[in-house]
């Protein structure tokens, strides 16, 4: 999970995520589903657990549901308003909390009553009040005989209206949100917490147990858990709805819930686009992904100033490559591929079979068409738009400073997206960050990636020929780095007031280079937009509509970012021929520690060390479900019959990164810290008997 | 240096390092040149520097050096045969003298008298004791109208006759040396050591602070010394040639020399050649290196016991990574480039204007047609022969065993040369080898290259779909590596006893898989051996003719295991616009121990702690000059112009790496210990003021 939301993505992987998205399946698959609480599979889970949810059980555990504005999911767990989530989803906050004597991230926190309880600033939960279907509406203002362009217009025009009039009515704050590839549309409208207040946080350490050889792991071991206090009037804020906690947590086998926010899948992309990402995209990704890993990771063990230097950008390129290297896992699977080209089929069956459908089945040859071309222009774009070739924080700077310059005279529609007005401050603030930058490290990946240019492109291609100016790679480097003022922020904000005059004037090595490169790098967007990313889309659009005609709202649409409920048993798996069993205990993270001899990331916190003896080892700590989330998922509540919180999500497997392109339940596992060791940790290891009493009746205590 | 001949060469670089060498540059450069005893660049060093070295000065310098045959360089130090090498060099002899008491690799070893000296099983020592040139003879036997194999069984003859009649005559090992491609021919005469016992080694940990980190860079922190002692009839061998001790070391631009066996280079090779190595070769050799460096860092990352497995074979691949990297430098760098071309349009000029060349400018021609084959065929070589599709020591088990049967029946000529009998004692020792095999690592390393091989050939490609089975590449590999038996050297045992019959009738997944890519690895690999290797062995031997003509020996021949003598200058360089100083020095030990908190690979030995105060920090401890050297030289002496020891070559710095191809000065340097911190680590450190002393004197005192 935290690959896929919380660690921001590296800028590596923008160019292969770029492009995706499209129609798919309908077969469900076991467990399957990111449910709409609008439409949730009812009598599949009556049939397959004899359960059957109903609409007050809904809607209470859909109002018990909170999203983070900084992503991620969470639940309430008292009437007092308290939030529950994970430490990684909190971890923004937690660190921009933090203070010189205070690291609130790294060594945990709990407020022993209300007056402790530590306000976030710029943090902001969202709890989805109501669901209403606009589609009709939607769709009513598009009339025959408008062209694509007008009908998008009129589209636009009714959607600000039904969010700006809803708004006004119900003091809510509402979103228009487009399902199903553009099937169905609904009005969610959410009731917004600003005032939002840390109650506890555990150590880094012990949230994120076992570092990065662990993520995406499993047998695991981390107390992933935040929880924060939202307030009104200055009040902790009295909820109506809000989960009991089971203090027995939940049993091998049992049925669970899990309602919470998963972020984007790309389960209807047709067999050409995920034939491109298994045989190009994901294996280009990954060579460079590879590449920066074992450069950063070097630079890294020659000294700890290094390491600190470079531990952000590895940890996301580490992430990243264990994201993508699950993904390309799934996409060598025959069996799971095997599903997917039924599906297909079954769209393209359907779409041959109506007069209608007849620019559906044209659309799957255009998807192919675009995916040809996007395995033709991935190497160049990722190299000079992409900035593969030039992998340097100061030449972001310079290239930044160029097209700034260039986009400010044009209009608006004009403009490349990341100058729009309405982006214009995340520009400026990220253009004039004082952070410093360090020239070794920086010539260090000029180095490596003009290296990479040149063996990709060929030593003899003109921009390569350019680039390097007639010097080694390591020459050219260090001269352009050493010869650069862009490192100091005055020189930035001299050359972004002076505009295409001083760009034009400038003799800086780096804008120099920023500007040599740049016709080329705009061209190849452009060309990536329009033929890859439009052709795709709005032949999707079309493949959509055979789908639609198929299974209407029967079936659950992509991930949006948006409130859905799914489902599925606790239970170990399979791996290499031994089982994997679905819960981890206390005791196992004790022998976890000894058996790496306490060293990092494995090293416990000294107040676990100390409070071995209290802790009741055989609480079970951390579980897996088959449960269908994705990134996004991180901080949701995972309930039990009863709309009890018997675990919280904080990860998947790495078998579960399949699940991007389909579900499958054969090693794909969700996993979660278990209810009882919550309590359990509250309770023996952090003197807060008082939360653990608050979980447990609903109520804060005063 | 530790690269090139020490840790032994990852199986994966076998097939990007196998085809090379070839024809090139006269017009020496700077202090350029591997030199031969008969033949050292007097003038050159006269005119430069002032000093000529007499034929006493080089006949002293020459008997006074020392072959390791574990490979590796040495010499005498003392006339009670006293020699000085590498820790790294000694290291395995160090490693098998080792008993469960003592780990003398790891914890170092000083032996206070002559019977504490502990004899090393299997190390051989030799000493060059006279050079006869016999290039008139071996070409004497080649008569006009011969065919190529009768002209090579004739020279074979003769140095079959040559060797033995030396030997009877002198007692001495005798071998007849191929230089100059064929150029020339010299009958080396060696004096062979046999009793060789331990003197002193320091800690591990010293000899190789920083480990891989510091690797191929500098400064440098290293003590990487080890001294034994030869033995005749059961004393301490009395020598007539050693060098001197030096106990002021050398000084900033001081001229010194280095005598030792440096063991391959290319610097022969063509443009064509080294195009090949810089877009095709490398490139693709370092995009698996990496791969397989992140798959084990992120695999040992997660155990003490994983870290443990992995440990050797992740060495190998960093430093594999780390010298090509430093060579891919050097092929982008444009002024060497630039020297080599202009080196081989000499040889080119030459050849056209003589009709009886006029079959080496075809060989340019042949060249370049090779390396066209070669770039056709390395991915599929490397992935079905080179075993990169198949990384996983049981298929190589497998495969040794498919292939051991079938070659049984054939003639000696015909058999793959690791099957001939002269090879088949290792071959078994290594195919019965009780070494523990780990599952989990087996299969990660599978699943990992049979990915790799999908992604690189297309999951379409018949051998690929014959590989996978219809299976994932996880669940394929943990289907063959745990569906095996040959884990088990008795079975291994039963199928190689079994022979073709045993083989044919085995339903072992893993030997049914190195069957059915049998006849594809070995077409490949006839391909690479008689397409390219063949055919650029024939063609190098033509051009090679015309630089003959042009500078007959006044100049040095490609690096050949043998004894060669460089010189060069101390200094220092710059690095990214930063002076890198020629010396570091004790404090800067202390320094670099304490900005790394004393953590492992920079942790201090204890007895380095508790010295401190007794050490003179200020004495220079390592240093970089501009002599020529490349692996196998670990171990030289360095030194002055009185043959008095100074230093002690250890590695090269990362781009010295590029000596390979080309000299260079600019940022190329040995990196060398100070004769001054030796004597001052015996001293101070180690308590051994006795070895010091017969450092200072020359002789050992009883």
């Amino acid at each position: 999970m935290r690959g896929l939301f919380k660690a921001t993505l590296s800028k590596l992987v923008v160019g292969a995520l770029m492009v995706m998205g499209a129609l798919g399946e309908s077969a469900l698959y076991g467990d399957e589903g990111m449910w709409l609480y609008t439409n949730p599979p009812i009598e599949r889970i009556k049939s397959k657990y004899g359960f059957e949810p109903t609409r007050d059980w809904l809607d209470h555990v859909q109002r018990s549901s909170v999203r983070f504005n900084s992503g991620g999911s969470g639940s309430f767990v008292s009437a007092d308003g308290l939030v529950m989530t994970n430490h990684h989803v909190a971890s923004d906050a937690l660190q921009k909390m933090g203070t010189k004597d205070k690291n609130y991230y790294r060594d945990g926190f709990y407020a022993k009553n209300h007056d402790q309880e530590v306000k976030c600033e710029a943090t902001e939960l969202n709890v989805l009040m109501s669901i209403e279907d606009v589609t009709a509406q939607v769709n009513g203002v598009v009339k025959e005989g408008m062209d694509q362009s007008q009908a998008a217009m009129a589209r636009r025009g009714i959607i600000n209206k039904l969010e700006d009039d809803s708004f006004r009515n119900s003091g809510l704050r509402s979103n228009v949100i487009t399902l199903y590839q553009g099937g169905v549309y609904h009005l969610y409208r959410f009731k917004k917490y600003t005032d939002v207040r840390l109650v506890f946080a555990p150590e880094q350490q012990i949230a994120f147990y076992g570092g990065d050889p662990d993520n995406f792991e499993y047998p695991r071991y981390d107390l992933d858990v935040a929880f924060f206090r939202v307030y009104e009037d200055k009040k902790p804020a009295k909820v109506k709805h809000f989960l009991k906690w089971s203090k027995d947590g939940c049993k091998e086998n049992e049925l669970t819930f899990v309602s919470g926010h998963p972020g984007r899948t790309t389960r209807l992309a047709t067999m050409e686009e995920l034939a491109y990402s298994r045989d190009i995209g994901f294996p280009f990704l990954l060579k460079r992904l590879y590449r920066a890993e074992v450069l950063l990771t070097a630079f890294s063990a020659r000294s700890e100033e290094n390491a600190r230097q470079a531990k952000e950008t590895l940890f996301s390129i580490q992430n990243s490559r264990k994201a993508r290297l699950g993904g390309q896992a799934g996409l060598m699977d025959p069996e799971l591929i095997a599903r997917k080209k039924a599906e297909e089929q079954r769209l393209r069956d359907a779409a041959a079979k109506k007069p209608e459908f007849a620019e559906a089945l044209k659309a799957f040859e255009n998807i192919a068409k675009a995916q040809k071309v996007r395995a033709d222009l991935i190497k160049p774009y990722s190299m000079l738009e992409g900035g593969a070739a030039f992998n340097s924080e100061l030449f972001g700077i310079a290239r930044t400073l160029v097209r700034a310059a260039t986009e400010k005279g044009k209009p608006s529609a004009e403009k490349l997206r990341e100058f729009i007005d309405s982006n214009r401050e995340s520009m400026e603030l990220s253009l004039f960050s004082e952070e410093p930058i360090h020239n070794e490290f920086e010539i260090l990946k000029l180095a490596d990636s003009l290296t990479f240019f040149a063996e990709e492109m060929g030593l003899g291609n003109p921009l390569v020929q350019a680039a390097l100016g007639g010097k080694s790679p390591q020459t050219r480097a260090s001269e352009l780095i050493l010869g650069s003022k862009i490192a100091q922020v005055a020189e930035r904000r001299k050359l972004y007031a002076g505009g295409t005059e001083a760009i034009n004037a400038s003799r800086d090595p780096l804008i120099l280079l920023a500007k040599a490169v740049d016709a080329e790098a705009r061209s190849l967007r452009k060309r990536m937009e329009t033929e890859v990313q439009e052709v795709t889309s709005q032949a999707n659009l079309k493949i959509s509509k055979v789908r639609f005609s198929l299974d209407g709202t029967n079936t659950y649409p992509d991930a949006t970012f948006t409130l859905r409920l799914s489902y599925g048993t606790v239970t170990g798996y399979e791996e290499n021929g031994k089982k994997v069993p679905a819960f981890t205990t206390f005791a196992g993270l004790y022998e976890r520690s000894a058996e790496q001899r306490n060293k990092p990331p494995f090293d416990l916190p000294e107040l676990w060390q100390k409070r071995k003896e209290k802790i009741n080892l055989k609480t079970p700590y951390n579980f897996v479900s088959t449960a269908d989330i994705i990134g996004g998922n991180s901080g949701s509540p995972v309930i039990n019959k009863g709309a009890e919180v018997v675990g919280l999500i904080f990860d998947g497997n790495i078998q579960s990164l399949v699940l991007d392109f389909a579900y499958s339940d054969k090693e794909a596992r969700a996993v979660s810290v278990c209810s009882q060791a919550i309590s359990e940790a509250l309770t023996k290891v952090y003197d807060a008997p008082k939360l653990a009493q608050e979980l447990a009746t609903g109520k804060a205590s005063h």
